[in-house]
């Protein structure tokens, strides 16, 4: 079974977070996935963790987990905090796949999601 | 004149900041703008702050700015701190425009965005 994981921020307005929950609910809707396929974890501020939603994940059965981290730039956040959160999750459960996948802000089609907010 | 004004995050990491303003040469060529009509901001880390980008749209001629708040969620910074910047210049240009785009996590299109990341 895979999962997705949308790595958030995280803020202190719990507004902010739930956007990120409804935001979830609503891809595992256009995917056709059980909406427990599609979970969110955040770096701060907000919890889940990104070591509790993956270890919940694996706890779970869940053998491959990709993992998107909800960034719109490659600030230190994405290059450096996730990876290293998700490596020392990854040294714990050597038998399990965490797929990391580019930030959003890399994704072709972000150029035309704005060009049409405009 | 219209014009774009992307407002992010900014970062400590200058090609975190880069791949903004490289998207925003990707916008203005999608919606076959002169590079100069979509510009960038940045909140903190980083310049130009937006004060200095909209009162630099304001002295060479610019009547309208569509500020693009560059977040994934309303947490402060889109709630309260980009509004604040923008009504504190407002309040020295009162004859210009400037319309407060919603953030680009609300996009409807960011659902597809991510499924097709995924």
């Amino acid at each position: 079974m895979k999962q997705l994981l949308i790595v958030a921020h995280g803020s202190r307005r719990s507004a902010s977070n739930d956007e990120i929950r409804v935001l979830a609910g609503k891809i595992a809707e256009y995917l056709e996935l059980p909406a427990q396929r599609v979970q969110v974890a955040f770096l701060e501020l907000a919890l889940p963790s990104i070591e509790t939603a993956l270890n919940d994940c694996f706890e779970s059965g869940i053998d491959e987990v990709c993992v998107l981290p909800y960034f719109l730039a490659s600030g230190s956040h994405v290059v450096t905090d996730v990876p290293r959160e998700i490596a020392a999750v990854q040294s714990k459960w050597p038998d399990k796949v965490i797929k990391l996948l580019p930030h959003i802000g890399a994704a072709d089609a972000m150029v035309k999601l704005i060009a049409t907010a405009y």
